[in-house]
C-alpha cells in the first residue's frame, strides 16, 4: 500500500481510538485487546475467566470475526454480555468498529471489557482501538520461535499468555525458549504459561488482570 | 482502506502475477502457494515432502516471512533450494515480491516450486502470485470451525491439508465436522488429513501434488 495512504488511515484511526479511550475512562472500565493466531484459544480463555470471576467482576466482550457469530454465542451462553462485530473481509478490528459496537453495551454495568480481535498475528498489532492493554496468546502447538517471526505483535503487547500447556508434552515446544524469544523482542512483557483445559496457571493470569484494573482505576480518578 | 485504492492495488498485482505465471509455464514448472495460520506446519510439511520426493522430483521453495530466515534455513539444511523473502511489515506475499525472488532461482532446474506464504489465514488469500494452485493447511489444534470463520481462504484454495492428526486425540477437533465445514464453503476442495510427525496420510497428499504436476505439464505443452 502507498505509505501516505497507510499513514492517513492510521492517524484517522488513532483519533477515534483516543475518543474510545475517553469513553472507557469515563465509565471506570478496564479494556484489554486480546490478539493471536486463529485457534490459540482466545474464546476459551474468556470462557474460563468468566467462570472464575463470576460474582466478583462484571465482564463484557466484543468479538471480532470475519464471519459467523460463534464466539459471541459461546460467551452469551455462559452469561457474558457479548457483542459480535463481523468484519466482512477486514483482517483486523479498528477504532471505528469498536466505537460502533459500544452503543450495544452498557459500559457503566461493566468492570472489564475484553476485545477479542480477528485471529491474525500480524495486522491487528497496527491498529489502536482505545484499549488500556494489548495481550497476545501463543499456544504451545504453534512453535516457540513465533515471537521472532512475528515481532511487531510481541513488541506492542504488555503480556503474553502461553496457552495449551497440556499439549506441550506432545510437541517440540520449549517454554524457556519461547519466553526468551518473546523477551528478546520486548523485555517488559509479562508471561503467563497456562492451560485452559487443566486450569494450571489461570490464577496468575487472572491476578494480573485484576491488578491492571486496580491500577487503571487509580489513574482514572 | 478506500475501496478504489484496494481495487487498484489488486489489479496491478494481477498483472505481475500473470507475468510470473508465463515464466513458470515457460519453465515447465508447477507452482503451489501454501497458506495457513502461523504454526500449522507449512515448513515441516515441506521438509517431509523434500525427503519423500528426493531423487524423483526437483523441489524449490520461496519462503515468505515478516522476519528471520529460519524457515529457508531449515529447508536449505535438507538440500532444498530456498529463497527467503522478508516482507518487513507486510502480512502477505504479493506478485512483485515473487517476481523479484525468481532471479535467485534456476527455474529450469526445478519441477515443483512451493511458495510458503506469511502465516496468516486472512490476507494472503486476496493476492494472486501467479501460482497454479492454492493450498491451505489447518491443524487439528486450531479447531474444526475455522473454515466457517475464515471462509475466503477455504474458498480460493484447491486443497486443504488437515495437519497434526497425531494431536487430534488430545483436542476436541472433529475431522468429519472440519471437512463438512470446509466443503460447505468450497465443495471442490480436495481434503488431505495427515500427520507430519507419524507420516500418516502423507502419501495421498504427495500423489495429489504429482498428479497436479502431470496435469499442469499437459496444459503447458
Amino acid at each position: 500500500m502507498d505509505l501516505d495512504v497507510q499513514t492517513d488511515i492510521l492517524e484517522a484511526n488513532d483519533a477515534v481510538a483516543a475518543e474510545n479511550r475517553r469513553r472507557f475512562d469515563a465509565a471506570g472500565l478496564l479494556v484489554i485487546n486480546l490478539m493471536s493466531s486463529p485457534g490459540s484459544g482466545k474464546t476459551t480463555l474468556l470462557e474460563k475467566m468468566a467462570a472464575a470471576l463470576a460474582g466478583q467482576l462484571r465482564i463484557g466482550v466484543i468479538e471480532g470475526d470475519i464471519a459467523t457469530s460463534r464466539d459471541a454465542d459461546r460467551l452469551t451462553a455462559v452469561g457474558v454480555p457479548a457483542v459480535q462485530i463481523s468484519t466482512g473481509s477486514s483482517c483486523h478490528l479498528n477504532a471505528d468498529m469498536i466505537s460502533n459496537a459500544l452503543s450495544s453495551l452498557d459500559l457503566n454495568a461493566l468492570d472489564v471489557l475484553f476485545v477479542e480481535n480477528v485471529g491474525n498475528l500480524v495486522c491487528p498489532a497496527e491498529f489502536e482501538i482505545g484499549e488500556h492493554y494489548k495481550v497476545t496468546l501463543l499456544s504451545t502447538t504453534e512453535g516457540d520461535e513465533k515471537p521472532l517471526k512475528y515481532p511487531a505483535m510481541f513488541h506492542v503487547c504488555s503480556a503474553m499468555v502461553v496457552n495449551k500447556l497440556d499439549l506441550m508434552p506432545y510437541t517440540n515446544f520449549n517454554l524457556n525458549e519461547a519466553t526468551a524469544n518473546a523477551l528478546s523482542i520486548n523485555p517488559r512483557l509479562a508471561v503467563f504459561p497456562l492451560s485452559c483445559t487443566t486450569g494450571e496457571g489461570l490464577d496468575a493470569w487472572i491476578s494480573w488482570v485484576t491488578s491492571r484494573l486496580d491500577e487503571t482505576r487509580k489513574r482514572q480518578k
